[in-house]
């Protein structure tokens, strides 16, 4: 993956076999959309589905979660809303999901089950008197084309400043399929306790076992390699729908696997790295690469101690070269390595060379922390493990937006 | 313990059997003290120490640790510098280690060694040509005085904006056991690195194991329930000195012994709160109590998920009574317990009970917020393990401290 930050796309071609539609239902702001639905219409869609840990999970997630071991992949959709996270909301919150689940499929009149989705403030009644006619509207004026797409795009966000969107394509045999991605979320945790959601909607045709394998691999590298703060919300979901309407199937040809797998990371990619340069108060976005570890997941690991430490996120912020700081949270990382044997660069410039602080161009490291994308490097010489994250940097502002008395 | 903010003593009493001295090296700053000594002349002291458990140890944590491995416990005292951590130094790190232990020994004229440590930036050259001679200086003018014990706890700070000294004593028998301490850290992590210091000493008798195993026991229900970022420093080191002046043997009364543990708990809970208070741009000192856990470590594992969440921090600066933040923090923590069994409190209100979020008194929880001593407790009904954590708020105020450009 090129080391860039990632835009939303604004000129993406659309998988066949989808229709996005969007209303207001006013449930916390006025003037905005905030209810949407994605339909496959004739049922034949095939879905994976990944969710958040938690152990406090959103209703929504527990409803989709059910939806996905009983529908057997076989998915018409999700519903959505943004302005309350319907978590922590008692028996009434399950119900209030189901009830949007319900209302979903009739209103699209499918056979096949949707998924639901919230996000906003965690602990406040779901107003599912003012959602349910929305979604009806939503699912009634509900289209295939690029400007209800961004529609939905937009309806999910929450404190989020930019839209995130992200395409890719590939030709197998002369037949093109595509895939096109949206998410919303301002970090793993956002003000209010908003969240994470993620979509990928695509032509290609598979099983929704093999669907889930590509996604829950391609996840593992992409959003679960991103965070603002660390926190893991309550209603995290990024959801995968396959129409099949390319004709082209992902599991009787391995080169189309092939491309598919390489067009789904890139797309979950980009959108990882538009989530974290949209952190809270952000103002760069931060690439953290640790390689010689033991193997992949210690190499996270240590990759987010350090994308996750305050006193990390707060130098990069003020152009701080302080690499004492990384050292410290690669150490805190519960790891077994030989601190002599360590290398740590900040964008091009070497800091610590196998233990040895080197005196360093301190105007050349303000360049480097002075651009809106900032590259960390770290070699543990202790294993042929290695891994990315994405994160952003810390300021006054993600004080600020958090910090303000509850509205 | 009560649940009030510690304050640092100004009219304490003084265990028998040390010497404090501090003198000047310029290791940083101009005009302050920055190398402490703490002697106990006749060498028959025991002595006990934790160390951080950062893999990136600074120098003198790996000498102290050898020391103490080496010494038996039979340790005639600790040197101390301020301004610079020694940690990720190399080879000539670890020789100025230990040349500061030599020179401490050698001036205080014992034949047993001394522990030795430092605090400040990370990756910077310790300037021993300077603190060699400082050493001897404040060796030679050590004494049994409040005001040089007071001098040796200014010595020690860094960006501290307080000093942290705490107390205790019982009488045994008729005769008075004195434990005096003090610390260092505004957080496990400071601006540049600098690092937790915390040091005991007690005119108690007894043999270092016994130190040990009770000063390894309080250490974990005390400092290492004490967060302000979440990082472990590469220098952090907290020891205890028992001159047994008093001649009461801890190890050969029960009665003495218990009393003992609660003094010593007492004392690193004190110093604990006052560093908890003093966290980097701290305006609040927060308690979290989680109970019904499976046991202690899980129960304690929650709690910093509540005390590390920077929306958690960030909500109780801005006066927010945004429980669903502590909900998700503790859904983070990789336990397993029931959502729908889940209380928690603000102070004396109760916020959400066994699942099911309360209507509260807007303005009684502004004004339990509005305290300079807030105090969080959730029961998570599924065992009986109990642990209080004490941090701090989150600030503007951090961000300009770290974020400013490292001079």
């Amino acid at each position: 993956m090129n080391s860039t930050i990632a835009q939303p796309e604004s000129n993406f071609p659309l998988p066949a076999g989808f229709l996005w539609g969007t209303a207001e239902a006013k449930i916390k702001y006025a003037n905005r959309k905030d209810v949407a639905i994605a339909i496959a219409p004739d049922g034949q869609c095939s879905a994976a589905a990944v969710f958040t840990q938690n152990t406090f999970a959103a209703a929504p997630v527990m409803v989709s979660r059910e939806i996905l071991q009983h529908g057997q992949g076989r998915i018409a959709g999700v519903v959505v809303n943004s302005g309350c996270a319907n978590a922590a909301t008692g028996d009434e919150g399950t119900s209030s999901a189901r009830v949007m689940a319900t209302t979903a499929k009739e209103s699209a009149r499918t056979e096949s089950p949707f998924f639901v989705c919230s996000t906003g403030t965690i602990g406040m009644r779901l107003p599912i008197e003012r959602i349910q006619p929305a979604i009806g509207i939503a699912a009634s004026q509900a289209s295939a084309t690029a400007e209800a797409f961004t529609n939905f795009a937009d309806a999910i966000l929450t404190t989020d400043t930019r839209r995130k969107i992200a395409s890719a394509h590939f030709i197998h045999k002369g037949t093109k399929i595509t895939l096109l991605g949206c998410a919303k979320g301002a970090g793993m945790m956002q003000p209010n306790m908003a969240t994470m959601l993620a979509y990928v909607f695509t032509d290609a045709a598979a099983s929704p076992d093999l669907l889930q394998k590509c996604f829950s691999n391609a996840n593992e590298y992409s959003l679960n390699c991103m965070t603002i703060d660390g926190d893991t919300s309550t209603n995290d979901s990024a959801m995968v729908f396959a129409s099949g309407k390319s004709g082209v199937d992902i599991g009787t040809d391995k080169d189309a696997l092939a491309e598919f797998e390489k067009a789904l990371l890139s797309v979950l990619q980009s959108l990882a790295k538009q989530l974290a340069r949209d952190g809270e108060g952000a103002t760069k976005l931060v690439e953290i690469e640790v390689r010689g570890a033991p193997d992949f997941l210690t190499a996270r690991a240590a990759a987010f101690k350090v994308g996750n430490s305050p006193l990390v996120k707060t130098a990069i912020y003020g152009r701080d070269a302080n690499w004492g700081r990384i050292a410290m949270a690669l150490g805190n990382a519960g790891l077994h390595f030989d601190q002599a044997r360590v290398s740590i660069w900040l964008g091009p410039l070497l800091l610590l060379s196998e233990g040895k602080p080197l005196s360093f161009d301190e105007e050349k490291a303000l360049a480097v922390l002075g651009e809106e994308f900032v590259r960390i490097e770290a070699d543990l010489a202790s294993g042929d493990g290695k891994a990315t994250i994405w994160t952003c940097d810390f300021t006054e502002r993600y004080i600020e937006i958090n910090g303000s008395y509850r509205t």
